[in-house]
């Protein structure tokens, strides 16, 4: 298994730590510590090693800051987790306080006294942070101060896990289609047209994409926790703890690049001062540890890490890989829809078997390497929460006229897959149908549109909305976001959203996820993933446009579809997507399941 | 005639007036001089006496910079201009270049030995224009030197006309609905919750909204050139030339403020520097010189101009006029389609007369104060010039076949109208019907629309592009822009374009204004205001939600509507409109005219 279904929390720890943190911080003279949710790698998972906000107050969320000051204590999260910190978190110790209403830094400007100490690890918060943390503390006075070793990692002691040393693999060319030294020479001359000498990337997936390598450092991403530094000429270098390489890799990789252990990174960057050379860095997601060594912002050249355009942007190779990749993980899904359809109407499945099931018909394909996150398996109120993560102690049985939320993917060796379908237990009610199919249409508007070149996602946005608008209903997440190739299931720069400022390219692969949420009775997402495809000419229009290819082949409840609530062209576009998803998906499966599926894909 | 239709240009005189120019650049030891369209105060519409642009190159644009060095001379256009500049500008003398592509800084720093000093007038350029040629100049050692006296005023010597000294009148309460003294107070609370001691204004429609004035010192927006200061305590000064004032306005305004002349501004700036006073100035329109005067912008206190949002936000008596206004105007409008109707089919209407025909009708209603901008009447390929405006030079009979887009509205003193329609003369071909149906739909989508609190312009300008994206077309402008009350015909924050960050707000007035253009053959666009609608449940909606209410009422030319490309509810919406169209209209109308309406409205 790739998920637990454990509670970890335990927030009867919370008031000891606390206090154990706070000696430390009397020793340091700090009158206040920082703990954000974060590693050396900004990336969305972080190692064992790295889970101090968990170990300090007992919050599993992947995104929060504790800040802790001799007297009081607050754990900030935004709106998914208001719930969650609660039940996890001794609440006698931590306010729990809503961002971005209320911010770190207000809540300290407020409790601390004019020219307090604000103690930070100045590994696990960027530059842009540290520059507007500095900018707010200003006018009442407060400093911050960066610690040389993280006093909660002191605090922690031995029982703190070691760094993660999960073995690197090479990606092959069949799914990665470029290799390592071309997209590293292309880089090298955008570093050269910007007359730039070096660049130092600190992202794992970005370093996971410019070498061809994979690795098991985190959960579900596929990533190698290592930092890199790349000269506009020469070989780059990769900073990487020699446990992860096998004689393999290492033969790999040094025809790419030099080899180094991270503790001498340090001193290859003394060495780029000393010498005046123009380093860029990303000051949105390089560790302000860097920047600091370089000799401040001024010293850098800013700018966003060069390997997050290119990567979003699929080749060939990578395109054909996502592909199989899907039809692969459709097999699995349509599987696991056909054996819910069977089991869930008698009563006795819950969340966890539904969650497990639907792993094992994915693992039963042999190239499963990793689910790309926890699956969300919620049904009736759970469905609702957003970002549920089914637990033990959370865990309901799927009841008849109740609604089911599955949002799941697979890490592939050629592609990483993400979606979601709800499907009605039972009969659902005439409400269920409408919301669910208003949904659907907002889907399907995103699905079919056609869009000029230099659309930004937030121009797409609106379409997932409006019929949800029309009735009075909205939802309060983005419409999608990037998926990776065998790397993270979300990525950028592209996102359809209310935040979407980047422009939507040829080969970027995006989520197509709108839903509907009534809290306390169910939730509705309905999730594909779509391919950006080449400007071509409509009809006899002007001017060519773009628009998407839909790749996931997964049938959307059909008892959930108001047909009258459908266009022609809407209900067209369903019966197409679901002769297609028969024709691709039929051919893998048995007898049952294939009888299931023609069931499932019958015109409307 | 508050328009003119001559050919204003005249190119021959470019080359000489350079000459001169450079004369007094040699005597102010500058490599360069920058000559942009715009005065002090940052408006659309700039006095005789500011046209400095035209004077020097006779390009006639609402905007544009030229620049000159010893050797060479450039226009600077954006593509709205690309083919009017260099039919009016000697471009034997001046390079024509197209921003954003490439920008006078791009231009001067290719032509320009390294320290070379560019010189430029410290009050035709904002803050923040100021700002980035410096930081643009800076790699190549490029200086920037403001001058005392705008050198081309130098060399246009005695010719050049005097500042403009408009009447001012009082706007009177039953239009403004909020008293001078009541908005005066509301901006000072708001200085004194931001701890700002004065706040500069500086843009006309600002300060003619503040003290309830309107004026007549530039064409098409009623306002007034002066300058304002505005304490947290105490009475606000106006600065402003005497010879404006009547002894009545006089009188009003001793009442709510202070009245200086415009040489007092720098005495008073001089003493707020001095006291060491907060003084808020919006860089994005603030004059450089201003900024300069009161020690530099760390000396300011930065902030967006306060009144801009607030006058965005129509009051009771603002809607109450505005609507009278669009109703009385509606009348004109069909009163000249009507004429339009029986007369351009016999083939002898030119765009002027048009033009003229439309003014007069507004004229009779013994309210038109001017026109809000010079008419956009365009026949044939004319219309598919979006900026377009007619001369002697380019006036073209209506022609049968043809379609004809006249943009028009006027300047009532309740209120501010903008309207488009797009006519057939004769018989439509099916292209024509087709693209007009098209620009109909998204013209309806953004009509319709329910939006959540929040919702931006951005995200509801894909709602106008749609069903020409869906076949291969598009417009190359925004689809809305905010619209005052007596005042400025475009105004901000708001806007419904890709650029429209602001969130839309009960009480905001905008245009509705999406457009299909075919180079060389015709233009379509059909403009209605709208005004943003508060909160409202929808059926059994979760969430309430805002929309727009349709305020212009003038029919939409059902010949060329393709009745078989709208849905039901589409052409449900176009039948109320029009019946909607008919009872108000109607009463106003004489025979013939209510004969032509009832057709035109007719249901299809």
């Amino acid at each position: 298994m790739f998920q637990s279904f454990e509670t970890t929390a335990d927030p009867t720890l919370g008031a000891g730590r606390v206090g154990d943190l706070r000696d430390f911080m009397k020793q340091a003279n700090l009158d206040a510590f920082l703990v954000p949710r974060c590693d050396e790698h900004q990336g969305e998972y972080v190692p064992p090693s790295a889970e101090r906000l968990r170990w300090l107050t007992g919050f599993t969320g992947s995104a929060g800051t504790a800040v802790v000051t001799t007297t009081k204590a607050a754990l900030f999260v935004d709106g998914r987790y208001t719930l969650q910190a609660p039940a996890q978190v001794d609440t006698r110790t931590y306010e729990i306080v809503q961002v971005p209403a209320v911010q770190p830094t207000d809540w300290l400007i407020k409790h601390l006294a004019a020219d307090a100490v604000v103690g930070f690890d100045p590994w696990l918060h960027t530059v842009a942070d540290v520059e507007r943390m500095t900018a707010a503390f200003k006018p009442k006075g407060l400093r911050l101060k960066a610690v040389s070793r993280n006093l909660v990692d002191r605090a922690w002691g031995r029982s703190r896990p070691a760094p993660p040393e999960g073995a690197v693999s090479v990606h092959p060319m069949k799914y990665a289609g470029v290799a390592a030294e071309d997209k590293i020479a292309q880089l090298q001359r955008r570093l050269s047209d910007a007359s730039q000498d070096a660049c130092i990337l600190t992202l794992p997936d970005s370093i996971c994409w410019l070498f061809n390598i994979r690795g098991a450092d985190v959960m579900h991403n596929p990533v190698v926790l290592a930092f890199a530094m790349v000269p506009a000429h020469g070989k780059p270098e990769l900073f990487i703890a020699a446990a992860k390489l096998s004689v393999e890799v290492k033969a790999y990789l040094v025809k790419v690049g030099r080899l180094s252990t991270p503790d001498q990174l340090p001193k290859r960057l003394d060495a780029l001062k000393a010498a005046g050379k123009k380093v860029r860095l990303d000051p949105d997601t390089a560790a302000y540890w860097l920047v600091r060594r370089l000799g401040g912002m001024k010293a850098c050249s800013i700018g966003a890490d060069p390997c997050t355009a290119a990567k979003a942007i699929k080749n060939t190779a990578e395109i054909k890989g996502t592909r199989a990749a899907h039809i692969r993980d459709g097999v699995s899904m349509v599987r696991f829809l056909s054996w819910l359809d069977r089991e869930a109407p008698k009563g006795h499945v819950n969340e966890i078997d539904a969650a497990k099931q639907l792993e094992a018909y994915r693992a039963e394909t042999g190239q499963l390497r990793d689910l790309s996150f926890d699956t969300i398996s919620g049904s009736g109120p759970n469905g609702a929460i957003v970002h549920y993560r089914v637990t033990q102690a959370t865990n309901r049985r799927l009841a008849t006229g109740e609604l089911f939320l599955i949002d799941s993917g697979g890490q592939y060796p050629d592609g990483t897959t993400d979606v979601t379908r709800t499907v009605a237990i039972g009969k659902p009610s005439p409400e269920m149908r409408e919301r669910a199919t208003l949904v659907l249409k907002g889907h399907m508007a995103v699905a079919t549109a056609r869009f000029p070149k230099g659309t930004r996602g937030i121009e797409l946005d609106p379409f997932a909305r409006r019929p949800l608008w029309e009735h009075g209903h909205d939802f309060d997440h983005g419409t999608g976001h990037g998926v990776g190739s065998f790397l993270s299931v979300h990525e950028g720069p592209q996102s359809i959203s209310r935040r979407g400022m980047a422009v939507l390219e040829l080969g970027m692969l995006c989520s197509n996820e709108p839903g509907y949420y009534k809290q306390g009775a169910y939730g509705i997402r309905l999730e594909n993933l779509v391919l950006v495809t080449p400007l071509e000419t409509v009809g006899s229009g002007d001017r060519p446009m773009m628009g998407f290819e839909t790749i996931t082949f997964v049938p959307f409840d059909r008892r959930l579809v108001a047909v009258d609530l459908l266009t022609s062209s809407e209900r067209a576009w369903l019966n197409t997507y679901h002769a297609r998803v028969a024709a691709l998906i039929m051919p893998s499966l048995d007898a049952v399941d294939a009888a299931w599926l023609k069931a499932a894909t019958a015109p409307i």
